[in-house]
């Protein structure tokens, strides 16, 4: 490999006086020197490729990590935290850990939560935020300062930014969020205000690109493996039973996925990146008829996501949009509990047929991180902080193979986590639940 | 005190012969004399009363344990296990107690578990069981032997235990199937067959009376419990957050009560035993308003059979009927996530609102027992095994103030039990969650 | 039974004046008649008898509950609560029961925690308490007021009860501190002060007499069988392993009884309240020898007070006695694991073996409290504040065969709850285990 | 970056004939052509660099994955696998997917696990497996093989291997047993024998190189974490207490460090990579001092190295030395509880103090593996049979930058994970704990 690289370049303040790191001075630290993050610090995004045929320029991004010089005065900052959306385990714990380190390894003192989400910065109130308060706060589940959706109005949160004087805005959310985030960079630019933007993704669902996964994303899915082990004993405990657990995931099949694989319990697996189809040779029904006869019993996964548009719709929801414009989404686990009971009653009408049903969406996104992922947000929220001490902004801090580095808030903005059906992990799904492979078969057919 | 008692009789099997407890020869055991229970041991039904008003002849039971004389054979007895109706943790601790004990203490070598309920007797080949076997099946949630609902053929079962041979037969299941024991047990009687009937009554409601509370019922509150945490969780991260759990219980509402008690994240809590309201003065709606301005989010516990003649029903649901000939149940939950929408939207148009919706059904009853519970299935299995094997038949084993007693099947068949809404524990509820008075103030108000 | 009943007095408060119990104004309750408990309405101990032998008179007690009058003004209640001796799961639920109880029930404004255990009464400050501040106590581990051992000055305690004028002291507290406890009481009484004196027994052991069991108890054996469960693991994953566990119980062996019967993967359970020997025929040496050849492994549960005189002590540690001038206990598990090795070695040179010994003593203990005991511990809170609004003193509450009772503190201090090892819950354990009968071998044989 | 890229060379069997992969002709994969991994498909081992000073040539490993082509006829294969050392984490879910793995992606049949570490290639019998015999190993803790230490003996281990015609070895353990695989590696290649031998590194304490982390050590942390609430729980209920646990980790103190972080409970945490003292200034016992003054508790996480040259030795400890010739450890943790005691009672005579030292090291290792570990064991499995089936030998699989590669066992075997306590990681500790930098004091301070 000699192939040149390419490294991604964050945005700067520029208005700002450079001054050393405070952690200098720690009673407890006493960095060494290797133990700050150079500009010439970078980390490769990608590790796997094939020697004989790359040539392209390959993408490096910043490190992430304290740097010996800062930009703010510790006692000038005053810092707001948000958190919109969906609950994620985990968000308690980003909270927490950027009041505690901007406290202790800056010396910040004016720490705000804005709560409710976007809405909170031009209509309620911002609350006054301390290590003693948010001690605990990493051992409960959600979002102690409340979240909501929507309420982005990009003039009134940037004049409230303004008005309250915040020169650190942490931004957590999805990617509606991170869009918003950089629409809020973009306007304090252009209004030259010396104010850090950085977002921190949160998508229990993992569709976030580039970074190597999203926070919550390990708790969601050991969660989601209870439920495929409660619905594999329904299976199990009845004649001819089907046990079938919706999973978060409306455009990617991360978290059923990953739960397939860890439970082993599950007959079928159904992702939004894959087509599949119920009727005939090589689909869905007969795959089942064919587990039910040979176990007794079967599970099936599916996301949120999959199978939407065979769902049918009547006049009025063809009609509903959601606030993006796009058609709005079913419920699949109800359409396939009335699916697969019709399809029984029709191929052995009499005989015993059973299908238990589970949607454990709220209780998996609404508990506490477990220990993998109470320490991801530690890193997280400090790469975040030492990002913004350092003067970048328009920036989004996450692990890259293994690394914490800095990545333009645009770039993760625009970029999507798929599935990806044709690598091995999803192929090892299939080795472990031997199931169809529908799109092959789908497109393979001659009719 | 000095009142008569009444003891309740067990039904005997006549025609066999009297032999020593083997329990006699154990090689671990060497049980003292106070170790047998006699004919004249009993268990009192009422421990609670007003010694001034007192004079009614009290009820007392025989109690379980292991008599000095048996009315078997060991090497004779050919028994039956069977589990009907829906799932209850703790269902295979009874199921591998009956085989470990009757094994163990007994000597019984021909045990069978009859597979997927009642019409397992005559429809299926019955699964031979044996220690080693079902060695780890208490760590399991639902039931290896599989169960369903109905299936009841008196002639075909009688005649099939008749046609097997089976003369010990161990039914668990809830109220439906205790009924349906106690036509067996008759048919058995008619039929002069020497088969010891005994039914182990499973409901993860703890609706059936008498006795103390049913096996499962712990473990049912536990989880139910985390339902109520992440449900709590959402409400409070939401803007004006309403988390709604429905519980099981369909007749009564003892989970809901001991869930609302356990986790104290509730404001409100409804049961089938109690009438309550939405709109006007001392309604739900009004409560909830208080509570959402008070707090920023409510938490709604819903037992399954709460306010279902509240419920709209369409044409083909009001034709509809149970096996029973009941009206079915309609879904509370739905109903109410959508009445509490609607009513936001009338008074609080365009402000935020949510409702989450969790129904953690088959998470609670799909898994395995905790500790209370495995042992007291232990208990229970082996209080069956000991009364049949002394010779009683048509009998429940279960515990009445803590001891094991018999009591005759016919009678736990016909009694229910249901939350006592003038008693103390449903006013410790009220103390807990302040809620409305609904009854009260319904039954009060002047049109 | 025609007998007579012996109804145990509690004492009263006697220069208070009468007033309605403040509930009949609640504006959520609107208690029916039926509610209130009565002088006359009492709760039998003992339900199960010989009814053919039977003829003493029966004791019975005073039920728990409100009263229609209490002996309080609420507005003039100053209440102290301390918590003694060792953690238990549910300190904490009892606390904040009581808090919210005295607060929302009768309006009670002035509560105050203890710190630290008896001394904190005349060396700490107390804390003010009321119901936002303790709110989410009961799902933490632990005691927030703090706990210790001893400190009790008698005239210390009761100069500071009368100084800062506490008129109800709840203690929560082991065997030591009830006995303190009855002499607070006395000398309470002695200076003639208005102060209802409650006890609320804390062990985790579960060795209070007369009291069903006491609360923490069903979570710490919950605790226990995890730890059960690893030991289990570990022997069976080793060439000849055996998994050794110490569990809590100093004179009772109720958790390691509970525990090995909800288990089941125990071979050998030993407790304080038998004998056993290593040594010779009917030995455990030989047991488990049996066991290790037959399952290549070997699980034992020891209470941490079983086979204390077995155990050799150097000088020091024959010298060495606790405060009340009793030998202190020795390491059962340390001295097992020892004693195994030598063994094996002795009788297998060369032969691999494994001990793994688990103590999870503070594992155990350290939780907050399952719903089982959450409840438990709601309804005992309750109960004793009833009983002293109602003027009791001098009192313990708790269950009694199911039901609330108010039982003399000095009775409660006397008696102990021993594993009645020719019981049929012993019997059972040995049916599960199938253990040596050491008590019976031992005694039987001749020397 | 425009640097030379040196690759790792994996040895090959050379005398096998190439033939497809047997997953051309799968049921239900219908592999694409980018399924395969090609020789020149390789993982950078370093992705974080400083591009200004770097000029290195760049390591990287040989991708992980099926080949097109394989080196065994899936009908001649007689694979063997051995678990040696101690327990952890997801040991059965290797050995569950080794089997599963062979027998549905290639066909073979002949799976063998070899009973209780290396000792059993020699002298007991080998079990015969299959993918229904281990469906639910995945979901049990240790490993169902059984383990043990040494028994390492060359010549009769590949005698046995020759003997019995094993062709595939699969070896999952520790560092010491790595060492022995690369012996038999090399044997096998001196005795010129067609034998794959991989190795999959077991370790819960995370001390391989290289590689990622090892699989369990998620688990352990969670667990872990558990044992640190216990122990704070303890120390905060107590006047002046200590919680002191002790964690795995002999030369490494990963698991007190992740722990630690996710924790957030700790005060200070002390590993082997880092020297410490305890008197005088800026020393552990001045630390304690102020944080009991603080916060009236304390808690103290000690790696199982930490400290080991001053715990003082008597003259058999002195002697005894392990299987490599070391010094043996000694209990760090039961030595911390004693000088904690000595400190205080000499610096604060008479006051209140408590030391609770929870062990939880079996407890940590012999649970279940959870999703995250149950994932990873999944993907490593099918790695080393990839690996394998395609003519490697002499290799390990696992994680590089979270890809899997392919690594020489020998490189593996040699290289050791240690905490870099100048690297960010530990500053983190650091800033969670704000504890004394011993090091940096220690070597600053003039004597």
């Amino acid at each position: 490999m000699a192939t040149a690289t390419s490294i991604r370049k964050i945005p700067s303040l520029s208005g700002l006086h450079h001054r050393r790191n405070p952690l200098e001075e720690n009673t407890f630290f006493h960095p060494s020197n290797s133990f700050y993050v150079t500009p010439s610090d970078v980390i490769l995004s990608q590790v796997a490729y094939d020697f004989s045929a790359d040539s392209q320029p390959r993408v490096a991004y910043h490190r992430a990590g304290p740097r010996q010089e800062i930009m703010y005065e510790p006692s000038a900052v005053k810092a707001a935290i948000v958190t919109c959306g969906g609950l994620c385990p985990g968000m308690n714990t980003v909270i927490r850990e950027l009041v505690v380190g901007l406290w202790e390894l800056y010396g910040v003192r004016e720490i705000y939560g804005i709560p409710a989400g976007y809405r909170g910065f031009y209509s309620m109130e911002a609350i006054k935020l301390n290590p003693k308060l948010v001690h605990t706060w990493h051992k409960k589940g959600g979002t102690v300062l409340a979240t909501s959706r929507g309420g982005f109005n990009l003039y009134k949160i940037v004049d409230a930014i303004q008005h309250n004087g915040f020169n650190q805005v942490y931004i957590i959310g999805g990617d509606g969020t991170m869009r918003g985030a950089v629409e809020i960079f973009k306007e304090v630019s252009r209004r030259k205000l010396e104010v850090g933007i950085t977002g921190i993704p949160k998508t229990v669902d993992n569709d976030v690109g580039i970074i190597d996964r999203s926070f919550g994303f390990q708790t969601a899915v050991e969660m989601a493996q209870e439920a495929i082990s409660a619905a594999h004993v329904e299976a199990e405990s009845a004649v001819n039973g089907i046990g079938l657990v919706k999973l978060m995931g409306r455009s990617t099949g991360h978290i059923a996925l990953h739960a397939t694989l860890s439970s082993r319990d599950v007959d079928c697996c159904l992702i939004p990146e894959m087509e599949f189809y119920l009727e005939g040779k090589g689909g869905l029904f007969e795959f089942l008829e064919k587990r039910i006869k040979e176990h007794g019993h079967a599970v099936l996964v599916v996301a949120e996501g999959a199978g939407q548009e065979m769902i049918p719709r009547n006049e009025s929801q063809k009609q509903e949009k959601d606030e993006s414009g796009n058609a709005v989404f079913l419920d699949v686990g109800v359409w396939f509990k009335s699916v697969l009971k019709e399809w029984w009653e029709r191929e052995h009408p009499g005989e015993l047929f059973t299908v238990k049903y589970i949607d454990p969406t709220y209780m998996i996104r609404a508990v506490p991180a477990n220990a993998t992922d109470n320490l991801y947000c530690t890193l997280l929220a400090h790469s975040a902080i030492h990002g913004v001490m350092a003067g970048f902004t328009g920036f989004v801090s996450g692990p890259i193979n293994g690394n914490y580095a800095y990545i333009p808030l645009e770039e993760v903005a625009q970029t999507k986590n798929e599935v990806n059906t044709s690598d091995h992990k999803w192929a090892w799904v299939r080795s472990v639940t031997n199931q169809p492979d529908f799109e092959k078969n789908f497109k393979g057919q001659t009719p």
